[in-house]
């Protein structure tokens, strides 16, 4: 298992660190990238709000998810749009304005973003990703962006992922950001992370932003096969309010600076994917940790005979504000279980549940069932809580993770805003 | 328009009364129908918890709706399947206890209800529905019910309603219930009505229970068809948590005392169904505006071309904790209406959104619109907000009403109640 140094990062029981994976405290970023961040004045607090990150290898290969909103941002139209997505060079951010719901001139912003972005990078603009996270519905200072931007060439580092990460922050209450060693059959290759994210919106600031490297060599179709698996099993498992951003962007790219291949189909792809599985799960995880005003995560696991019945109990339990209120009291509320997961699944009574909170059975059949009480209070006084729900018949199962919902959520999205 | 003894009851600027319809400060029943309320030791409180309401006219009809959950409470499945629901005569109802997740017990106990009530109301038993509300996965101490119904049955007075109101009550904070007088063309029929609820959901306690009664002469048929369109206009358009309860229950009864008939498709039928959609959308407001900890009613309208995108739009908006929160916090946060119509509406962008806040247009195709936001603010600090979201293209159009997000919610919610 994982030494201690890896559990600094790796702090979440419910991902599978393996032998494989040693976290590097020290940081910094894979072989052919360098990163900066500086203020430029987007954020009131003046804090670092412009963020570049470059692969100096031409033969760069990548991968890139977003958000499934009807209501797009600019940076991601124009991402979408513009940008070679399977060789992306170079990622500029900025946080302190989302720039979303701007109209045609915000379209123009997120272009002149990337048209400076290329210049500082020394590469194509269809090979520069723009991401933007903050308020909504204001236009973004693009000409302080560009500005920062020429500053952040000056400053591009291998040890720049901290400062980049500090730039994309926006009220994350801690900072998101991990280096790893994988250990693949044929050498060691670096993988390293940055996020954001405190909510799938923040009042009125959108977003989960995370940009992933690695120096391993990686085809394109590799990168987004494995991408694509991993999102699905980190960032869409949680919730912290069950809302939807308008600009939510994932982007791995891969410099294969290390000369150490991963091909497909091979026992270096396994590894590596696992590696990576780790990493985003536990970002995942501590986005719902850092969920506003949290203080507790909870998991649900749903078992039954149907796939789409047990995702939709799921979202259900993990969404439901009663359900985060009582693990936000620490109340095994098992009743709130039992009632998200009918009215997930209507028409269906009588629907014969069994629901387990930290292992004891509260529920059998629909029916409440004998446990200790105090026993049971005890267990769920922990950072961490296990629900689990079975439906009829098996073969289908999923999880999602979610914060509780706490005085702080109410209060961060009650002040006044806009 | 309505007279000032009429809007005591109608406090909402959402709800047309016409003016056929009085209320009757005074209260009492229609015609037919006696009621009574007693305290059984349900309730931890000693308070009334054991509810009874006969019709005497053999010849009464009846329609009835219910939640459509997965999982049903017992009384819910037990009236559904064993009680004749064209011609209910007797309702017997319990508070304290929803007889929930309570398993094959729950079924016997609610069985010892519907006999008890029948015996209390003088009907066989295929004609006494049966109701519960209060926690769930508690089995329920029916030989206190069956006793309280004994009690009760000495106690049926043509004024009992407020009794009966008070013994199906939880935790709401206020009293739901009207009598009205309604001018038909050939004479005025009476339409009281009971209602019980505060949130879809309480802490573990279910439900929305609503108990109507008219001296009118409606047909089964009739009665099933006014209550099917007033219920899909007011009970279904409510969220206070977007949690559907496991034992919500609907019913109209129709005692024909007075004579004066509701003919299909007649004068009369169209006057009494908006009597009849005023009483049940107040009653509705008044759940919401009694939504946990809540002092604000929020409505959001959504218009566009397609029926089921303006409904999934509007129950994203109506559900979405950061809306609510604003609304909470007199915040016109029109980025979080846009951000939630996006989630709603997945795969649609770029999607041109119109969003007006009580009028003021702040959001126009996507984008920021020019307003006065200090004139908003005043706009929003009243009791009632509304919303209206445009999308494109027209002919369908919706609505849902709900309550905002407050500390009261979270502290309601995440106190120690299994």
């Amino acid at each position: 298992m994982s030494d201690q140094a890896t559990k600094r990062f790796f702090s979440s029981r419910w991902v599978d660190v393996p032998d494989t994976v040693r976290e590097d405290p020290a940081g910094g970023l894979p072989g052919g990238f360098r990163a900066a961040g500086v203020a430029a004045g987007i954020k009131p607090s003046g804090g670092k709000d412009v963020a570049l990150l470059v692969s100096d290898a031409p033969e760069t290969t990548s991968a890139a998810r977003f958000t499934r909103s009807g209501v797009l941002a600019a940076p991601v139209l124009l991402t979408q749009e513009r940008c070679n997505l399977e060789a992306i060079r170079a990622v500029v951010a900025n946080s302190g304005n989302a720039n979303a719901a701007t109209g045609g001139r915000g379209l123009d912003d997120a272009a002149k973003m990337q048209g400076a972005g290329a210049m500082a990078a020394g590469v194509e603009a269809d090979r520069v990703a723009v991401a933007s996270t903050g308020v909504i519905g204001v236009p973004l200072d693009s000409q302080a962006v560009v500005s920062g931007l020429a500053r952040a060439r000056g400053e591009l580092r291998a040890d720049g992922d901290a400062d980049f990460a500090a730039a994309i922050m926006t009220t994350d209450a801690f900072e998101k950001r991990a280096t790893l060693a994988v250990d693949l059959p044929d050498g060691t290759v670096r993988l390293s992370a940055q996020a954001k994210g405190a909510g799938m919106i923040q009042p009125s600031f959108a977003t989960l932003l995370c940009f992933v490297q690695t120096d391993a060599v990686l085809s394109a179709e590799t990168a987004d096969l494995l991408l694509g698996v991993c999102v699905k099993r980190s960032f869409d498992r949680i919730s912290v309010d069950g809302q939807l951003s308008t600009n939510d962007t994932v982007i791995l790219m891969c410099s294969g600076a290390s000369g150490v291949a991963v091909e497909p189909e091979s026992e270096a792809e396994l590894v590596f994917g696992h590696a990576l599985d780790a990493l985003l799960r536990q970002l995942a995880l501590s986005m719902v940790r850092d969920g506003e005003g949290a203080k507790r995560v909870g998991r649900v696991v749903v078992r039954g005979g149907h796939l789409a019945s047990v995702e939709e109990a799921a979202r259900a339990v993990a969404n439901s504000p009663l359900v985060k209120a009582a693990l936000h009291g620490g109340d095994p509320n098992w009743g709130r279980i039992v009632q998200s997961v009918g009215m997930a699944l209507p028409e269906t009574a009588p629907l014969p549940v069994d629901v387990t909170i930290e292992g004891v059975r509260v529920c059998a059949r629909g029916a409440a069932a004998e446990f200790d009480k105090a026993d049971l209070v005890e267990r769920v006084a922990g950072e961490e809580v296990e629900y689990v729900v079975d439906l009829p018949g098996d073969g289908a199962e999923t999880e999602v993770f979610f914060s509780d919902l706490s005085h702080g959520y109410v209060t961060i999205n009650a002040e006044y805003t806009t």
